[in-house]
């Protein structure tokens, strides 16, 4: 008998059907003594029309009221489970985030769990129920509601696994686990057993899409192992952990190619101290998340003048433009040019900290693909370049060919 | 400068297009200086649909769950308007009933309010924001989400408009006001200027789906004046208010068909005391609203045995027949007949307790039209009879004719 935290996401709870298949799962671990909580996403496709819905009433809604807006996803949601679970005679309380006890900062659309209180969660688990938690959302200590952003639910399925000392938490989702490349992309990836939270945090936060860094980062700070797996089957799936020494075997682990950036350029800045915090410090009082940085060498005769380029996330664009632009009497920059047609291809692997020539090798193969790299980024387990957004998937393939084919 | 609610029912805000133009009204009194409460319902055919999902999931949903899942609808709409608003540079904020203090019993799904605390929204309408208030919902002492039934968004604008004393409430809605009969079915039905509570309340508890009787009743115990009105255009509504001398003058006030009745025949039951009260104890221990009740004298050769008749809400149908159907071993009825196919046509005016013949003249010109009747039931102020749903609208024609015509 074991306490077990079970995420399903958007696809898996995407229909009433899908919502009947999470009940029978669960059931099964009942069955044989387990006490479950269970944590859903809004059904997929939800999110996505409440956000077409809000922009139909203004192009920028309030975040407040973006989080009142998208709360109801996930609330409808676990209304359901609940309901497929009593089909099942099985006794389940749905609560929303607020009601689980989840406490963020007020930082809306993005906020930050800052405390969990699992008192009504165990009382609920000892009187017998399958607890089912609205994923995604929180409130603040003033009682508003808060989203958490982009893979939210997955962070309130980690951070319940560490408040409620769970024995296991299991993210299900629409694959079978992590693999070397996106598998829809890329025939010939394969399903890695187990990876380390470093490495899962570089496919993390380079777009790899099984999930979101800050999910892996709250994972890794508490020690809770997790089990990626598919809804759809009983295969095992991926075990995230801490590194071992036989993980430094395989030189690199996977390859990402994120779609979700855009690249802002700010052509002839002035070349002189404080600008670059002045920018990313306005960037970062916005809450908006600033990714890949370049700044190339002064050029021109009078002024000495850079240009700045950096990567956010395509949403967050129209908001940092607004930024940038509010700037423009303060730093005097000549013109901002906006790329959304870029992709980050990434390659990551703890084993670059033992083996040399990687980079050589990613950079070669590209040019064997006539890929021109736009800008470069490295870290001790990942090197990163953003190219060319129609070429992106090609040179994915190429990169995995070369160093996992 | 006044204190308002305005309530806007499920088609005022079917779209953003709509959300937008009660945006612009809301608008115009707060330009003119007025404090303005907004209460809305779910987006017409919201509620319907999740609905529809939760019976995909299983016939009878569980009705706690069933509250968090509804609730969502008015959550969408609150946040929706409360952008419409900031679209237009108004200060707005949004408050799903449990924030807005709106504390209930625990009977979900058709929850009662018992105490409405208006702290918070007295402070953000002192802070200058219109504060729009998710209607139809509120919670438990301990947290829970409840919804207060059918109309429960009237009930939402009522109850506030009396928690904090507001100057006014407003009843927007797809209908200019209050009618001698449904426009719809009626072509010749006029608009009343004013209508007394007693009046008002026979109307909607007999259907004419303007207003739930709830509503009416609450309006009526704390005196709450309010105008029912149109959210398409700013015509003058029906304000419904204390009965007044003149309003005797008239006869019949209005004709009313409610199509969401279903007939309930126990056959053969035992004719002995106790056996109707252990029928409705028990249907209202279930808390199924029960409104006609029929029982005719005692037949049959052997023991003594009746023929018991009432009506329910068509959504209880299936509740009750579970009821009905635990106590055949106790009560030892012969079969039970369910009827869908009816329809309730009432007459209603204050002016009848000083007019005679009004019952036979009612009787008479459904006799002349071929309608059979099937119950009958009086008050001081209306008489209604059940009748063959298919021949509903064609009765209430002649009786409108007969009266108001």
């Amino acid at each position: 008998m074991a306490l077990i935290v079970q995420k399903f996401g958007g696809t898996s709870v995407g229909n009433p059907e899908r919502i009947k298949n999470v009940a029978r799962r669960v059931a099964r671990y009942r069955a044989q003594g387990d006490q479950v909580v269970v944590v859903v996403s809004a059904m997929s496709g939800v999110t996505d029309g409440l956000i077409k819905l809000a922009r139909e009433i203004m192009p920028l809604p309030t975040e407040r009221e973006m989080d009142m807006l998208l709360a109801t996803g996930e609330q409808t949601t676990i209304a359901l489970t609940a309901m497929a679970l009593h089909a099942l005679d099985l006794a389940a309380v749905s609560l929303t985030g607020s009601q689980a006890g989840i406490l963020t900062d007020d930082v809306h659309t993005k906020a930050k769990i800052q405390d969990i209180d699992p008192k009504e969660i165990h009382s609920l688990l000892d009187a017998g129920n399958v607890v089912i938690v609205a994923g995604f959302q929180g409130r603040t200590a003033d009682g508003r509601i808060t989203t958490l952003g982009r893979g939210g639910s997955d962070l309130t399925a980690i951070a319940l696994a560490a408040a409620i000392k769970a024995d296991l938490c299991q993210i299900y989702t629409d694959v079978d686990g992590v693999y070397t490349a996106d598998p829809r992309i890329v025939p010939g990836a394969r399903k890695l057993p187990e990876i380390s939270y470093d490495e899962m945090l570089e496919l993390a936060s380079l777009g790899a899409k099984v999930m979101q860094s800050r999910s892996v980062e709250f994972a890794k700070k508490f020690g809770v192992v997790f089990e990626v797996r598919s809804s759809l089957n009983d295969n095992p799936g991926t075990i995230v952990k801490e590194e071992t020494q036989n993980m430094e075997d395989v030189v690199i682990r996977g390859v990402s190619l994120d779609k979700n950036q855009a690249k802002i350029t700010l052509v002839a800045v002035p070349d002189r101290p404080g600008v670059a915090a002045r920018v990313f410090k306005a960037i970062g009082e916005a809450a908006i998340n600033v990714d890949m940085i370049v700044q190339n060498i002064s050029h021109g005769s009078g002024q000495p003048a850079t240009d700045l380029s950096f990567t956010v996330d395509k949403p967050d664009l129209l908001k940092t433009r607004k930024v940038i632009d509010a700037l423009r009497g303060e730093i005097g920059y000549e013109e901002v040019i906006a790329d959304e047609n870029i992709g980050k291809l990434s390659i990551v692997g703890v084993g670059m900290r033992s083996h040399s020539g990687v980079a050589a090798k990613m950079f070669e193969t590209l040019a064997s693909e006539g890929v021109n790299i736009g800008m470069i980024s490295t870290s001790e387990i990942k090197i990163s370049v953003v190219i060319d957004l129609a070429r992106g998937e090609a040179a994915m393939r190429a990169v995995h060919a070369a160093f996992l084919g």
